[in-house]
């Protein structure tokens, strides 16, 4: 090597094109780690997001990055939970995902949204980015900043421009025009949205090539200072104790043997089934949805339940999901993702048999979630659950209760073979073992998570004639109730 | 948020401070991941060094990073194989170890070295850089210039500052004075050192702030392109098969039950005890240094040959280690770093009860070790042996074999409460299932690491009594050799 020659790098210059190489450097590391990266670029009309993106992931592999690109599309948003879409299209594992315009987007745009609604949706776009935050997601959010006359500049060269007109929109002139209302309403929504572990950065983005290598340049730094957190956050959790708390009972207390006569069983089952199939057509007349969840250890009769509740109901109107173990694809993302992408459009009916309730129950006691994971669950759930409620969605969970000696009487019954009843004992002796561990984990479930609007509905099974008219009433009841309550404030 | 105010940085400008702030962060990922960190600052004397280092570790935790300095200690150096000081010195997981000076420190001053010398040692200290690289070391090598005049000038400084010329060497002077040779000797090992997979940067050190600046950049560099190579690293070893491949089986043709008779081993028994102190001593008058690796099953007969062979020895000469798992600190480090560390001085003699080929037998069978890890470990293990030969060290290997009928009934005699020999057989048949793949690694083992410089010697171990003697014989003459071999070369 001659030491003559300069072998330095020139620190002082940076070329964007370097920053790029580094930020791919990094962005394997992510990959490496299986750490998630959601990048949010937003900001003024024509302040040039498009650009940036591009520089952004321009040397990312497209196998690990992709962009969304967030357009208003009111028809789907008014379907839906407003979070649905965004918690769809979170990262995986992994992977980074840039979204053009932010989880925000629609607050940014509607001016005149009221101090309530603005509150109530930051508050719930606050739950689930801490939830991705402490999930070890890297959240990256940019806002890009232009004055008005650069604005107006742009805006002019795009109507100008024969191949790039199209680009332009009417909300650019919109706010072109209202420019310094927007900036006033952009800085408050920045300002409430500026969450100590998802902090704005502002880029200036008057002159595009700066903007552009700020945001490489800020990228950088987060993602370092994200791998460096979530490393930590991974050697927390490894070491941490599993603890139980469970403050009230309420399985032990239950009389499982309530029942009913075959007689009074056949007079109601008819009648009901009849009137759930009218109640859930005028649901979809109305446009309203419906969540179910139902719970319970295995053999308690969930399904049954769920077949006669939908027996005469239109087929189209509802779908079953029967939730077991997530796949390998499912694994990659946050425990609720599978979930989000199956709410029901408005009208419609999901019926969950097992449900996002596995996170504190199975995944808690087989350990598959960490002590971490499972106990900031509870409040994860019900965000997901006041997200679902809000947007006029009936959300009823149903917990079917049956006890150790039916389960097993149940399971001996659905085995033929007499044969290989000792196989069925084998197994019964290492459920009993983690029965006390199910119960415990289901009373903290009951405890912690019956809220006003999603509540638990207790179903005593160990006679399934009694559990099934008891699922039924109780929705009908309920369901009722929601459909007066939303006539009386549609005016019907 | 104010849309008015600059929330953005100006990297255009990086301040040095900045710098140390990302390289803790990147030192956190490194912790955090227990990637080890070499950092070795070498250069001309008076270039700068301890100023850099200053820089380098100013933000770093003390806890998870230390400076090692190279200073000459001819003594040291001469009484152990040359690499074993740098062993010794090497980063735990997930620390940073910064050495002032580096692995080819003596090479560097020695303007005089003989060009097959310097080959050697250059050939050495590369398969320790490889080996450490591909033990997931992230190792750093700057290498700081000066220019003669500004040389000239620092030491002119040194000479007149009354606090600080004590920093001053002989060394300096000499360098400054033969300053175009010393370059082109610095050239030369710059050259022949920078490997592929741990490159020298040369850092232009005339002036200090910016050489130091260089360096910190560097080390961010560097540090983030590891992160990158190590994580991957270890996704692919997590995919790797297991796979075995046995060339030539040594031991299933062994006679393992040769024997003597009582009176032939009461005769020799006295006779080589007596010589074998007479030879060490001489080693000892002459410096020369022992290694003794003695490996075999459980109850091969191991220990009771090496207390055998030093019966009469003086007991200051000699060390015996019992080698078991690694404890959690020496698994910290590299496999070889206690076994570096138990290296004889000049003159004694070190003695090991199982050794390194742990790493190709107990590791491998058990899956402690990747199949990547024992894999490459053989010519690891040689180039170990190799240094420790090269020194003038006498090295011998012995494998002592046994069947496992003989294992289990030494087993049995083990065994006082006859009420307990069930356990025993439960424990035998566990070996047994794992025996023949014990057998396959030795198998492997003897064939690719059975050197000249460091020769296996089998040891047929039915027979405890011939066991012993063929020990004591086959060290004696091998010794008897040795010292023959280095009188005639120190004209004794």
């Amino acid at each position: 090597m001659n030491l003559n020659k300069n072998y330095q790098e020139d620190f002082d210059k940076i070329s964007k094109s370097d920053l790029k190489t580094r930020l791919a450097r990094l962005s394997r590391i992510c990959e490496n780690l299986e750490i998630p990266v959601l990048v949010m670029i937003d900001g003024f009309e024509s302040s040039g997001k498009g650009y940036v993106i591009n520089d952004l992931t321009e040397e990312l592999n497209p196998k690990y990055c992709n962009v969304e690109v967030f357009e208003k599309d009111e028809e789907y948003d008014k379907k839906y939970p407003f979070t649905k879409r965004f918690f769809e299209s979170i990262p995986k594992k992994g992977h980074i995902k840039v979204f053009d315009r932010s989880f925000y987007y629609k607050l940014f745009d509607d001016i005149n949204v009221n101090d309530k609604d603005l509150e109530n949706r930051i508050q719930s776009l606050k739950k689930v980015e801490k939830m991705l935050y402490d999930d070890q997601t890297i959240i990256i959010k940019l806002f890009l900043n232009v004055s008005e006359d650069e604005q107006k500049k742009r805006i002019k060269e795009l109507e100008n421009s024969k191949q790039k007109s199209f680009y332009l929109t009417q909300s650019d002139k919109d706010q072109n025009k209202n420019y310094k209302e927007y900036q006033k309403h952009f800085e408050n929504i920045l300002e409430k949205t500026n969450f100590d572990f998802s902090p704005w950065t502002i880029i200036d983005s008057n002159n595009l090539k700066k903007a552009s290598k700020g945001a490489l340049y800020q990228m950088l730094e987060e993602l370092t200072i994200g791998l460096e957190r979530v490393s930590t956050q991974r050697i927390d959790s490894k070491n941490e104790e599993r603890s139980y708390s469970n403050p009230i009972k309420v399985i032990e207390n239950l009389d499982l043997n309530k029942s009913i006569s075959d007689k009074e069983y056949d007079e109601k089952k008819d009648k009901l089934e009849k009137e759930i199939k009218d109640i859930l057509f005028q649901f979809y007349e109305r446009g309203i949805s419906t969540v179910l969840a139902f719970e319970g250890v295995d053999a308690a009769g969930k399904d049954g339940a769920i077949e006669r509740l939908i027996k005469k109901v239109d087929p189209r109107l509802y779908t079953v999901h029967a939730i077991s173990a997530p796949s390998k694809e499912e694994n990659e993302y946050n425990y609720l993702w599978r979930f989000y992408n199956k709410l029901p459009e408005d009208g419609y009916t999901g019926i969950f048999s097992r449900s996002w309730y596995g996170r504190v129950m199975v995944e808690r006691v087989e350990g598959f979630a960490s002590t971490n994971e499972w106990a900031r669950a509870y409040d994860e759930i019900l965000e997901f659950e006041k997200q679902i409620a809000e947007h006029g969605t009936l959300i009823l969970k149903f917990f079917v209760v049956i006890d150790k000696d039916t389960q097993y009487q149940r399971f001996m019954d659905r085995e033929n073979n007499p044969d290989k009843n000792y196989k069925i004992t084998d197994e019964d002796w290492r459920n009993r073992d983690k029965w006390n561990s199910y119960i415990d984990a289901m009373d903290e479930m009951l405890y912690r998570t019956n809220v006003d609007y999603a509540p638990w509905i207790i179903v005593e099974g160990n006679q399934k004639h009694y559990a099934r008219i008891k699922v039924m009433e109780e929705f009908l009841s309920r369901a009722k109730a929601h459909l007066k309550e939303y006539d009386k404030n549609n005016n019907k």
